[in-house]
């Protein structure tokens, strides 16, 4: 901890103390990560929080239990393939299951504009119910606040999700391995691709679906054939990129992909490549990250493989010595560049 | 449950389809009551959601956790005793003790406006660090969006809080008896007073501050000495009147109170006498209502007036078998009136 600065809250750099928030520090990229380091952090520090973890794990008596939060303000409420509600509930029973846990309730906030209709309210609470059912969770509490017309938009929601950590399972950023394998549970970029389409903002139509989905029945399979896997991420905001690179950081090694085995839908793609956009930079919300032993990654495959939502899981890559905190990318034509994390913000809102 | 309407939602009775959210809808009142029982409820339905208690009492391994969740969007962001980092870590630590639990755990949802400064929430983030610290709470996970200008009002947080409830613990708005005695922890009106002056809406100065305050402690004092105490519940949102009346209604119960020792300081009297407001309706947000055993009241008082938040505990009234579902006050002038729950809204975001 260092000096409290004039405002009494403690600061371990000097910030630019009239400097504002802008859009770059929502985006899970390199403006977010200086907003934790530098605020938050300092302010709360404590061991759960200092972990740098999706959530965070709580000794309660009997064991322990993962804990985790996520506001939600993606625009428009609607999308192809799913809304607010939904990745309301998935997005924060996912952030649980990446920490081995198995996601059991769920609290709801919900901040409401004046003039949202009723009728927009129960398709969304609607589709809250059904990522509940399929994932298995209760929502067991909420709160309704409402703002007064042009202070919000529509609704936005922050959920906090609860688990309980089954005895002797340890999952974390931190314990990733030289020699592990990088297993990518499905194609890339479908959910900020989709919002964006949603938007009206790419000038034609597309077919892209957002893969806002729970992905805690899958992660249960995978922890059924396997103890040895080290770390689950899903690479929501910042994508792959960022996701891999906070990973690297956390647990002091180099990551290694290949380009090749990274999948990116057709259609996906042409929007990046139309755009400039990098895919490993776009929001998932149905995909995950898995760092486990290598002997393993052959066995933890084949039964995603059996779920719904691992199909298409294969090995992207793998955990290395050398260079320490770095993500290298093998590309398709045979050259190696450094992934770094995202750097402002390219795609404001998307979750 | 019932029929799915047209959206597939479930509603147990036919809601106007048009209809739109207003503010009232925020209030803590019967408005705010109705979107819970008619959109929320019959969605989300489980036992730890019907039970109506201000958070959710959950099994976990070893034992019970008890959470609670609160949205906080109150206007202006700092009011005279407080602010809104300092009030979102006190009413969701209060909401968690109102439960029986020792409050342990804050998660934390930021949704931050574009533009706003980082001084503005430097300051907040060190009030609710200095909060959590007073309670005993660690933050221990936390997320931050950010939203366009104009899509927010400065920054809006959500808090969910976890406790243990110690074993043996049962405390719930569903146990009151008749014969308790009514206790209520000290004057009323203070919050909500202070946050409409701080918006330059009386036309005049005051020195009214808001009460809010951690409770935790005060509650631990309380249950120290008595087994016996069957319901604790903090007046905020809808004040005094509204939480009694949802007490009366979850129990089953008759509750009448004596006006005369219902504490008002003067100058939330005269505000309200000015403005036609009734202080039984104005929000607190470091004050408690506790129905206990009436053989218990003398020596929980005793101990209430030994803690910081306590010192002016006092006996306001008794739960009674009839008239169930209701609440009379007999006022100083010797009638008796029915107090019913908050109608509208008449202080919005005001927490």
């Amino acid at each position: 901890m260092s000096n409290p600065d004039i405002n009494g809250a403690y600061c371990p750099v000097p910030l630019p103390h009239n400097d504002q928030i802008v859009l770059g520090h929502g985006s899970g990229g390199k403006m977010a990560a200086d907003l934790i380091s530098k605020i938050f952090l300092p302010a709360f520090d404590n061991p759960a929080l200092r972990a740098g973890d999706d959530g965070a794990v709580l000794d309660v008596p009997g064991g322990q239990i993962a804990v985790s939060v996520d506001s939600h303000v993606v625009s428009p409420l609607f999308f192809p393939g799913s809304d607010i509600g939904h990745l309301a509930v998935c997005g924060t029973v996912n952030d649980v299951a990446m920490m081995g846990a198995r996601p059991l309730y769920l609290t709801a906030g919900f901040i409401l504009e004046e003039g949202l209709t009723l009728d927009t309210l129960i398709r969304i609470v609607s589709s809250m119910k059904a990522a509940a059912n399929e994932a298995g969770v209760q929502i067991v509490c909420g709160d309704t606040k409402v703002v007064q017309r042009g202070k919000g938009d529509g609704l936005y929601i922050t959920t906090t999700g609860l688990g309980i950590i089954p005895p002797g399972i340890s999952i974390s950023g931190t314990l990733a391995k030289p020699g592990d394998a990088v297993i990518l549970s499905g194609p890339i970029g479908d959910h900020g691709i989709s919002v964006l389409a949603a938007r009206g903002e790419l000038g034609f139509e597309t077919d892209i679906q957002s893969d806002s989905a729970p992905l805690n029945h899958l992660v249960a399979a995978m922890m059924s054939v396997s103890p040895n896997i080290h770390v689950l991420r899903d690479p929501t905001r910042g994508g792959v990129a960022t996701t891999l690179n906070e990973i690297a950081a956390q647990s002091q090694v180099g990551i290694i992909l290949n380009e090749s085995d990274i999948q990116v839908r057709p259609a996906v793609a042409a929007v990046c490549e139309m755009l400039g956009f990098d895919p490993l930079y776009i929001a998932n919300e149905g995909k995950l990250l898995a760092i486990i032993a290598k002997e393993d990654a052959s066995k933890v495959i084949s039964i995603m493989k059996e779920t719904k939502y691992g199909e298409e899981a294969r090995i992207i890559g793998e955990v290395t010595t050398n260079p320490r905190n770095r993500v290298l990318l093998k590309t398709e034509i045979g050259s190696t560049r450094v992934v770094d994390v995202l750097m402002g913000e390219m795609l404001p809102r998307i979750c």
